[in-house]
């Protein structure tokens, strides 16, 4: 059916027909069916969209699909009814409980990559993995294929790496292990996220001291030259199928299937030819795996996963019961990390840095076998670390010269106080995150928590137990509201609830 | 934030807040996040969609959204962060594995029929029941969220209905057990859905001999009337939640779960106020229920969720391999019930719908038990049922003199001859309605498939065993094409592949 175009100025993430509902009908499509649109000798799929103010010569085209077809408004193309492409009835096949082979799998990243799957349908994809599960060749294949389907980065030297699955507040030990261990003189260009649903991102954190934005050309020559670096995986094209499962499905319906997050992580490494991985898994109540048991059978996936895709993987169990260190938010936790490399900071984060640091100073010979973490701990204490986390800073375009004391956090600040004498004996992750992301984090850089003591700290009746920082008194009031109704502290013997309310 | 309205030309399913990406990230939302947009007092919810081209000052804004808040392009309105509705958390917890309560149920229907929940949300929903199942008190639920958040049509004397749950193609008996049951003097005010994936809904096979769409109220006076109908349902807005989950999901996916369509179908029905139904099973290879254990379950949870609403089901397990009757396509299937009707036409359709409408007259106490096909069937030999079909046809503003023959059917046809003597072995239902919606059905009602014969048939070499009907010469060739391909019927002895295809 031949149609006039009208461009729409809308820009929608998938490309996008405009139909009155009766040309939709006589076309055999309906909202959200696909149609072929055809232009001299190009061609480009569309998903239907019906409006009855649209005229029923006329098609209403996104501009993307406009400029591939290279037609302009008022041209005249033709429209024909398109059958989903075969990835649809894979991510079907996968729904009805059926295993999905190589070619099906990679059909199936292709698509979504291409921008020509719908929300229902990569939904149909994750869900799927996530109630029917993926056997080991299915994650290999769906690694392989969120590798294949984005760009590579190439290095001349054996590559280290290390990665949490996070889940846990406060995590800032990325910002500690990188200087360790490309101090060591290792190889370990690391990308990290930003926060999707947390306070703060290693990459929001970084951020603070300096720019992680970069091209992969930028990339690689500031880990080549520094050994080292801490940036944002988001630009460097590694894993655009992953970045789109998350945003499109993971991230709208808070879930994340066991086999997506295995082959996200291992596909960013085998982008940047990572051949040794550290895994960081916390565990416990409150954090992403609750059971040890569940742990070691994650860990057991990620290194069978490693064997298939040629990295050497090591998992570390570590306790995720409560945040690492005493700080969450960007500038917060930036401030502590520093702390801890200038021989400061909380015990928590300087024990677990070192402790996953030396995992890759044992895998690399720098250390011997068991004598990994001191190794670490000598290599921090030496000032080593920190020398080269300036130098890091400095290649990312920060200032090498700062202090953790330099760091400007939030100026409006609340403290919560103790309401009895006792022992502290919950940390609440979730109560934390969410008075954290109240007061601002991760936008509001200077915003976030920082705790006074974590479980087992005595604590006095009016003691301060948690300051809020914000960067904007409203929001300081919103998070200390809800600091007031979530308790993300328990001291043992405070009363938590009252009933009635009033007495 | 403040910013600035731009109207988007663009209809779409969802309220929508086009904004810059620095925008977005600064109100602390990514795309597919809500904002809350106010102005003067009123305030809606939009999803974020994002795009560099949008100034950093401006918010593009759906044509519903800004009426609904009643701004013109340029004014300012204020937008703001906001959390997804309670009912996104519920439909986590279905995914999780965890029953829904009532209020949960209800919260998320209305929300649907709002449409304040994104497509990745819906679907969430529809694959947490398909895959975890739901129970039957959850079923209960979901069923009266259905009808709550419809309209309903009350009459003033007992409503008796059939029900097919499809999957078999030519299954026209709608239009031979509604007037059967009407010149019984019962009410039957049916309802039919139009083809979603099959070649024609008794919806589109209704619409070649009269008007399907109707007012509620025009609805009403015509079953009260003439005491039958065989409408459209889709305009009477009896369950708009099923619309959405059918377009937004179930179609998109190709699932169809259990839970959702026992709600759906029982919700219609108590939505016209039904008090008896008999409900059509199809059973057997190659319709939607293989098994006939499977058939007896399914049976029972209708009939449990029939108690609990207050409907009495008598469910007829129905032999669904292959099509009921000879004709598959709107004309053909029309033409072949008014045949039926009429004294003529196959076996197959005389003999279900007489046992499906019996089942009614038996419920209704007009026939006493074991004697209803009878009854039925001397309905239908008095010609009682044919002078009742043209009044229905004459009161939904058809032409009630029409006769079987009149039926204008597609002027293309085509046969496929049987390549050796036998007898006909099997008759594949996906592959008659893949070659009659090639042929053009349901959108070109002329088009369609008309069998010779059925399993067990005898045939001899170069017999006609199948015509195929189209409006149009292209779509004739190729449905001949794909049936040559795909083979709908099956010849005992017939040399099936030839491997290597050349000899």
């Amino acid at each position: 059916m031949l149609l006039k175009v009208r461009i729409l100025d809308y820009v929608d993430r998938l490309p996008t027909a405009l139909l009155n509902p009766g040309t939709a009908s006589s076309l055999g499509a309906i909202d959200g069916s696909r149609v072929r649109c055809e232009f001299g000798g190009s061609s480009r799929t569309a998903f239907v969209a019906t409006s009855p103010s649209v005229p029923k010569n006329r098609v209403g085209l996104d501009k993307k699909s406009a400029n591939a077809l290279n037609v302009s408004e008022g041209g005249s193309i033709e429209v024909s009814y398109c059958s989903p492409p075969d990835s649809v009835s894979y991510i079907r096949k996968k729904l009805k409980g059926q295993p999905l082979a190589r070619e099906e799998i990679m059909a199936i990243t292709r698509d979504v990559v291409e921008g020509v799957l719908s929300d229902a349908e990569i939904c149909g994809f994750v869900l799927g993995q996530y109630l029917r599960g993926m056997s080991m060749d299915e994650i290999e294949h769906l690694t392989n294929s969120i590798v294949e389907t984005g760009s590579k980065i190439e290095f001349e030297r054996p590559v280290y790496d290390k990665h949490s699955i996070g889940g846990v507040p406060g995590n800032k030990v990325t910002l500690v292990i990188v200087p360790i261990v490309a101090a060591a003189g290792l190889l370990i260009p690391k990308t990290s996220s930003r926060a999707i649903t947390s306070p703060s991102g290693t990459a929001d954190t970084m951020s603070v001291l300096a720019n992680v934005e970069f091209t992969p050309e930028e990339f690689k020559s500031i880990a080549s030259k520094v050994g080292g670096t801490i940036a944002w995986g988001g630009k460097l094209g590694l894993a655009p199928a992953d970045d789109i499962f998350i945003r499109r499905c993971e991230h709208p319906l808070g879930i994340d299937p066991l086999s997506q997050m295995i082959a996200s992580v291992m596909a960013k490494k085998v982008a940047v030819g990572t051949n040794y991985l550290v895994l960081d898994i916390p565990t416990g109540r409150g954090s992403k795996v609750e059971r040890t048991e569940d742990a070691r059978a994650l860990a057991s996936n990620f290194m069978e996963i490693g064997r298939r895709v040629g990295i050497n993987v090591v998992c570390g169990i570590t306790y995720g019961s409560q945040p690492v260190g005493h700080a969450v938010g960007p500038a917060l936790e930036a401030r502590e990390a520093l702390q801890c490399l200038e021989g400061k900071g909380p015990i928590s984060l300087r024990e677990k840095s070192t402790a996953l640091a030396g995992v890759l100073l044992e895998m690399s010979g720098v250390a011997t076998s068991g004598s990994g973490q001191s190794v670490a701990k000598s290599i921090l204490d030496s000032g080593r670390a920190l020398k080269k986390m300036k130098e890091i800073i400095e290649a990312q375009g920060g200032d090498p010269r700062i202090r953790s004391r330099d760091v400007t956090v939030g100026s409006h600040v609340v403290s919560l106080q103790s309401p009895c004498d006792g022992y502290i004996s919950e940390v609440d992750n979730n109560a934390i995150n969410e008075v954290a992301k109240a007061a601002g984090a991760p936008n509001d850089k200077g915003a976030g928590v920082l705790l006074h003591g974590k479980r087992g700290y005595v604590v006095k009746k009016g003691q301060p137990i948690l300051d809020i920082y914000a960067e904007h008194a409203p929001k300081l009031s919103d998070a200390y509201a809800i600091a007031q109704r979530s308790k993300p502290i328990t001291v043992e013997g405070m009363l938590l609830h009252l009933i009635p309310d009033t007495v």
